[in-house]
């Protein structure tokens, strides 16, 4: 049981079918932690939230594992004066899906992260200073294992389920290799054994634009510093890979900035000066909301940790050792259900699907659904009473 | 006739069935050329090259259009030093698709070009220095005009046909808009007459990568000198947007850079200390091709002109006055074929049969053709006997 539990969240002040006000957090290990790599550090922290209560029998903890750009706060608010919801919110509370009057909810920042967690902005006790790039590269069995210290660390020795998409859905994945009598379900969404060439591709432009931002002075920027405008390109670009051409269509359309027409298409009078200081200006819409994400952003995430984590992303492939993800799964006991989506562009619906297909050959019990959404790969996060509805039995299975 | 055109290129160094040597030649125009936007400049120079000869009735010319990063350069070699062939070159020669034996082909850099035609780069003559931002906002139709003033000047007075891919779709189009009487057939490939959402997003943050690069100086840049880093991040992103997943994944897969296996991957003994250094080093194959790529297009593209070029392809979009496709195709009366295919998620076929649909409806002689290709949308520049049959089929008819 967690000893910080009773305060962790207030359903006092919380709305009917809402989590409320939640706290996060921090455990701190102080014993050393060795990464794959082969690098130790002397301990870390992680952050993380809870939502509902454990029981007795300590059989109803459900790991949540958040995407690239997540965190703990998957559920809730933090307070009557911040109110900005978890980013599952939707799935997660009393009643809901994911529901906290049944199960012990909790998430938390992934070790290499910035929100909390211990990652390369946080202090090597070395040198005083941040680790930058001498934070140990990181993997996503490194977080997973970080996660089994911690839950273990807080009373928790078996999960009902782990849950996650997209990154999410590769620690679920982890999970149920390394550490297999731990969870009894894993439920991944919207992700993939191993990237695709494309998807290396875009996290590399992204990588690229952050190293070669000359704020990003070889890893080593100040607090509150860094390349802003590399991190920014990096999180415009990856944006475009979240989202489907149908939903992008839908949402923004060929639409410009009202106040300014664009230039070209309203010809003026012949020799009338245009305003060629605005020529790049924001036109299109979509080019308003892309920019105002990348701003978003830079304000709450730490640039080495995007290097760190997309490493992560793209390194993934439990298949390699064995060269077969039908042999890599042999070890996974737990029922496993992956869900893709249709519309999904980054880890298409034939890299879920072969999730399934490689445990099922290994005689596991594990099944695949579809869903069809023209949302793109943020499917798993937007609201669907479809979704809920297979999360929900799944959990009850 | 074109005058300088006996020197244009040289058969008896051609190898059979290719172009062989080619000179490019300049146009230069001394009459003021007013821009869409409502500005003028006071002359304007295009570079262009030809191959076959123009017969006696002038009836057998046919004009390429280049895409985003092309040139005028699109067959043969420019010296027997200079080997690299022109970007259609597959196409374009003695018994290919594009029969130099029958046709007079001839392609010139667009206006707001970067390879020998006036743009941003070139000497604003009022002030002795380049235009950089100064220069108007050039539009694909500003682009067709300037075409048509040189090839009437160099005595082409009617097209056999007008042919372009991407970009040079646009052209194509453009062209059975404002000149309706002056092609009489209009091959248009793997375009679209308005860009998705999608499609203005990738160019916004290619812009922005040159926009935000402090060396872009506000557009005034030295020659030589400017947003390299900015321009490279742009057309590493864009260049995946040319190839389809399938194809990446066949080229490049997950395979490594043999020299240096990725540091995670290959856990080494507890203790060791990795390399930081090298930790965003190149890892993946994939990487490698987009990071060369990047260096190799900021040697030859001006990013100015990226930014001019790309503004021109997202305004694009001839159905906007009268909110309908079909009513902006009235005007065309060419034969057109437009050649959708089936892995180009830039501007998918759907897009691509959008405009035969529209000059359909609007009682035109059109036709679509979809070839089945997993190379995604540079599918149009590859090898490809069954796109090369379809030209010359439509040529001939």
């Amino acid at each position: 049981m967690n000893d910080a539990e009773p305060d962790a969240f207030d359903l006092a002040t919380a709305e009917p079918g809402e989590v409320g006000i939640v706290r996060p957090q921090d455990y701190t290990s102080a014993e050393p932690f060795t990464f794959e790599c082969g690098r130790t550090i002397p301990g870390f922290t992680l952050r993380y939230e809870t939502y509902g209560r454990l029981n007795a029998a300590g059989t109803n903890a459900i790991l949540v594992c958040h995407a690239l750009s997540g965190d703990h706060h998957c559920a809730g608010i933090h307070g009557l004066t911040d109110r900005k919801p978890g980013w599952w919110n939707n799935i997660i509370g009393p009643g809901k899906a994911l529901d906290t009057n049944r199960y012990f909810v909790t998430c938390c920042n992934v070790l290499g992260g910035c929100q909390g967690s211990t990652g390369p902005s946080s202090t090597d006790p070395a040198t005083g200073q941040p680790y930058g790039v001498n934070f140990p590269i990181v993997t996503i069995r490194d977080m997973v294992r970080a996660q089994h210290r911690w839950l273990t660390a807080i009373g928790v020795t078996h999960l009902h389920a782990i849950v996650g998409g997209s990154m999410g859905g590769m620690q679920v994945l982890e999970w149920g290799l390394s550490f297999p009598d731990f969870a009894s379900r894993l439920l991944a969404m919207a992700t993939t054994a191993r990237e695709s060439a494309q998807a290396i591709a875009f996290n590399e432009v992204g990588r690229q634009a952050i190293l070669q931002d000359p704020d990003w002075a070889q890893g080593n920027y100040p607090a509150g510093g860094g390349p802003r405008v590399g991190l920014a390109i990096a999180r415009m670009m990856a944006h475009i890979t979240y989202l489907s051409d149908a939903s992008m269509d839908r949402k923004f359309g060929r639409r410009t900035v009202a106040e300014r027409p664009p230039s070209a298409t309203q010809p003026t009078a012949a020799g009338t000066t245009s305003d060629p200081d605005h020529a790049f200006d924001v036109t299109f819409e979509v080019e308003s909301y892309l920019r105002y994400q990348g701003k978003a952003f830079i304000n709450r995430f730490d640039a080495n940790s995007y290097l760190y984590i997309t490493r992560a992303l793209d390194q993934y492939d439990p298949a390699a050792a064995t060269g077969s993800l039908e042999k890599a799964v042999a070890a996974i006991t737990a029922r496993t259900l992956v869900v893709g989506f249709t519309s999904d562009w980054l880890f298409p619906p034939e890299q879920n699907r072969a999730i399934v297909t490689a445990l099922l050959r290994a005689g596991k019990n594990a099944s695949y659904a579809e869903l069809e959404t023209d949302l793109g790969h943020d499917s798993f996060l937007l609201e669907s009473p479809q979704l809920y509805d297979l999360v929900r039995d799944f959990l009850a299975s």
